[in-house]
């Protein structure tokens, strides 16, 4: 069927484009500040082709469209997208060029592409400048079309920032400042423009709601050896953070200006940048001005990302604590789903709903950390699907319902996925359950060398399915923000290095997920992910070795649990698992029926 | 006690060097084509420090000397430098500098650093001048000491080359040389200069005799699109080499004129060549030449090498039938062994030489394709010592004997290392050999996705013995070449990323070394090495899956596995795995009562 609402506006853009000299206009999946998740002002690609997932970016030209996403979105993007006319390219499939290898071979001397500079890392940006060198193409990326084409399109958001203790922070802005100076110190620059807003928002120990389920603040960070610049709307500094930033010397300025800040800026020495998070425009009026000046930019990863990366023993504390309680209330739905499936209406998004009534009423939560994914049966197959109010699936006594969900809270974001059997299952079911059960349980335990990057260890998660002939196309894990973005480097865990893609050495104090899965597509998907803490164990002549603490305490389904595909340190290592599961959460529960089903869903097999 | 005569060479090395205005020497280990195994001609190092392991770098100042090495040589060092005054640094040990850090660290303004730039790479030469950018130092690289001051060294090795059928390589010299050239194409080059010994060799499908265990000759390889240059010493060159070069329009040029051929040569074009490998004079006069004429180089890894550790399917078909040959010698060895000890005189030399022996009666025995390590007791925990005919441990009926040989026959060049039980073995020796076992079998047994590189499997043979917090201290597996160098790249099996270390995707066709082990100073050491070949699997929407199948057939002592370390399927593992090695050794063995013993000692557990 024709999807005639993003085909006429398809047509509008291509009609834009050509009025403009635009041959290709392409449409990534960014803000300004290469956020991840986008205020729905930047979801142009999902106006433009009607797919939104968190990655993707969308090429058009006059006569064809294609979309590049990666494994976990192929089943979404190809139904979102039906009838658009636009195509699907399977990111890292054998035989898909990239957008880069495509625009490559399909550009023609003296076309231009057209983009947003605003919305492009200066490292995407520069990528494409040497993919299409041979071309003799031009580039336009002073001009966003989406501001001409998209009529009703959303405001720029603009809500109230606040302020966290330092007590709930372990450290205070000053301190961290110091830290970061030192930094800039050693890799010899006198000025560091940092535009993460995660990384700002984790210095200044501010937070903001500019952006669904991201506590943070639409801002630029200018920091030199002794002034401290902040680039945020006015309308979002109340009067407490106006007094926080006066007592600090946070030197307040307006979020547009950073543009003429930059290009004015009377430099002192060299800047450092991490070209990955400073979009294309800001970054060549930046250099333009310092190298007027006589003077370089040190490129390097933003210093903010590790020092946040690794959490302090305050932020350890409190994460340990808000898992526990988050873990609690995971417990208490799952009970509720399995005793009221086929009992009571249920859908999807019904589900999601209580879900997210029960986390909400925890103490010190402030939002959810990404939107519910709540997917029946074969919708689990489609690793991000979203159930909406209008869109969504019954939840019936059969099959198996995936909810992969979090919070944020005073203390804490949490992360966690569970696959809850509500019926019969086949036998092929239970044999991937169980595989993702041993590979989830069997990297939680490994005891590995420090020095080791998540590739190292990725394929104690993924050999039971690997075994299988059955791979998931994502990473295995990904960091988690304290009170900030579910998903934060630059450690990970994945097996496949991909080129820019940051990574770091794994150490104490980072937390990590730890999330394998099965997506048969059309028939089921199975994710089960717990958190895990890196903690440092035994030191001696070999090294010093390291290895995961729990931060997840939820039952995994023993009736998904076949012990025929276990070997004994299987199931001791899932007893062990449930036996801490019931001792952490069962103080929390007080309904005598729940404690019971718990004490059997937590069962020694 | 004081090495009086290390000592004197020293001081005979720091007159020189200051008669020369040298302030630091380095010296590494390297012929002029960065092979691992050097003439001894080249030892200069072992005869200023004593150390005689295959990686070490020593550097010598007036008042102070420093040799670095590797985790696999840090006890046999210790022994060897002792009362040399030579200083040990355990190469990336908590807190030890690297050479370049040593010498930025000490080296002032105005000091002289000398080496021989013909054993140095270009890498490490260009890494050499980056890390003392700073120090204002200069470098003196034109003089060689060791001609001065080692009055009785050892002549270039000068032996006669071979000729080797295309029956048994498998594709002609021509065929080889045209796909190289396809590769010099696509890096826009027209002229390679390829200097690494094994792969001038594996393309011209010629051998020599230079180095020990290596069945190569001292040659470079200059080729441009119509021509191709060997250089080699002309007393190696038999009538039958010269007419195979003339049928084949190599021409033939003199080893040593190297230099000024690539001074004088009129460049065409830009050139190929491998940092790596080639050595920093000859790349300074060939990028000095080139340059005058207008032209560049382009850095790559030597072409050849990846197409040399793909085997074909000729090179598979030998090597297999070999691999069983070579274990069923090997397999006997360990019944002599077994049933002599404490009967017999038996020493670790005495054992070595009646395993050489048995491998040198196997048809189509060429040499060894490494000195035969024999370490009894305590001595193997020294993972590359060597016992001589002077200094060797008496072999008792008591603790084990590990073994680690090869030969290289005419199809193709083994390595397989086996620890042997001659008697009573304590609990904790048995539970360290049960996890090195283990271990090895998983990696062999592991599924894994294409795009895989070894440091993503590493961790299946490390996995048992890091959960016990132990390590061995090198990488897990090595290429192998074929009727060639024991160690060959691109590919390896290790968990660490070093700077600079060539690394490559698993791909099928390629042999690899799997070989974990336990390293207890003083006490003991265990390692077991099979060889696998990668094979294709399973080929799905998720990829196309590879796994390992064996080529080494040789009893795992089952006297010092202890089940109750194992799970079910480490069980059922080595049972497999010794049934394959009954049914492929058995037929290979004549004496009944042998026959009797591999029944015995292949038996399921």
């Amino acid at each position: 069927m024709e999807n005639i609402e993003i085909k006429n506006r398809l047509t509008k853009l291509r009609k834009t484009m050509k009025e403009n000299g635009i041959d290709y206009y392409m449409m990534p999946t960014s803000d300004y500040h290469n956020s991840e998740y986008v205020a729905d002002f930047f979801c142009v690609r999902k106006y433009f082709c009607g797919f939104d997932g968190s990655n993707g970016t969308l090429v058009v030209s006059s006569d064809w469209a294609g979309m590049w996403t990666d494994g976990r979105y192929f089943i979404q993007a190809e139904k979102q997208m039906e009838g658009t006319g636009v195509k699907l390219y399977r990111m890292l499939d054998a035989g898909v060029p990239t957008i880069n290898e495509y625009l490559s071979q399909n550009m023609k001397k003296g076309q231009v592409l057209g983009f947003d500079g605003k919305v492009i890392s200066t490292e995407v940006g520069e990528e494409l400048e040497n993919a299409l060198q041979d071309n003799q193409v031009s580039f336009k990326y002073d001009m966003d079309l989406a501001e001409i084409v998209w009529e009703d399109r959303p405001e720029l958001p603009c809500n109230d920032m606040y302020v966290l203790s330092d007590e709930l922070c372990g450290k205070s802005f000053k301190e961290k400042l110091s830290e970061v100076r030192k930094a800039m110190e050693k890799s010899k620059s006198v000025q560091h423009l940092l535009c993460k807003l995660d990384d700002i928002m984790w210095l200044t120990n501010l937070r903001g709601g500019d952006v669904e389920c991201n506590p943070v603040a639409l801002s630029y960070a200018f920091i030199t050896m002794n002034e401290f610049f902040l680039f945020v709307q006015k309308d979002e500094v109340t009067d407490t953070v106006r007094k926080y930033c006066q007592d600090n010397e946070i030197i307040l300025k307006d979020y547009h200006d950073i543009v003429e800040f930059v290009s004015l800026y009377d430099y002192q020495g060299d800047t450092l940048l991490d070209k990955r998070n400073v979009n294309y425009t800001v970054y060549k009026k930046l250099v333009q001005a310092a190298e007027n000046k006589g003077y370089k930019y040190h490129i390097a990863d933003d210093p903010t990302e590790l020092m946040k990366a690794i959490k302090n023993e305050t932020e350890l504390k409190n994460i340990r604590e808000v898992y526990i309680r988050d873990s609690a209330a995971l417990t208490k739905f799952i009970y509720w789903v399995k005793t009221n499936v086929g009992k009571v209406p249920m859908t999807e998004y019904s589900a999601a709903m209580k879900l997210d009534g029960m986390r909400a009423e925890l103490p010190g939560f402030i939002e959810l950390s990404f939107p519910t994914i709540s997917a029946y049966g074969s919708n689990a197959a489609m690793m991000h699907y979203e159930a909406t109010e209008t869109d969504y699936a019954d939840v019936k006594p059969e099959g198996m319902l995936l909810v992969d969900s979090g919070g944020t809270y005073m203390g804490g974001t949490t992360d966690v996925t569970r696959t809850i059997v509500l019926g019969e299952i086949s036998d092929e079911i239970k044999k991937h359950y169980t595989a993702t059960c041993i590979g989830m349980l069997q990297l939680a335990n490994c005891n590995f060398l420090e020095g080791c990057y998540g590739r190292n260890v990725d394929i104690m998660a993924r050999q039971p399915l690997w075994d299988l002939n059955i791979d998931y196309k994502c990473g295995t894990g990904h960091g988690v923000g304290y009170m900030l973005n579910v998903h934060e480097g630059p450690h990970n865990i994945r097996w496949r290095m991909r080129p820019g893609l940051e990574d770091a050495v794994l150490e104490p104090g980072m937390i990590v997920s730890d999330e394998p899965g099965v997506y048969i597509e059309g028939s089921h998907g199975i994710r089960i992910e717990n958190i895990l803490e890196v903690v440092a164990g035994a030191c001696n002549g070999d090294g010093q070795f390291l290895h995961f603490d729990q931060l997840t305490y939820a039952p995994i389904d023993l009736d998904a649990i076949d012990t025929r595909y276990m070997q004994p340190k299987d199931i001791k290592a899932l007893n062990d698992y449930h036996k801490m599961v019931y001792d952490k959460i069962e103080p929390l529960i007080e309904e005598p029926e729940i404690k019971e089903w718990l004490k059997s869903a937590t069962r020694a097999i």
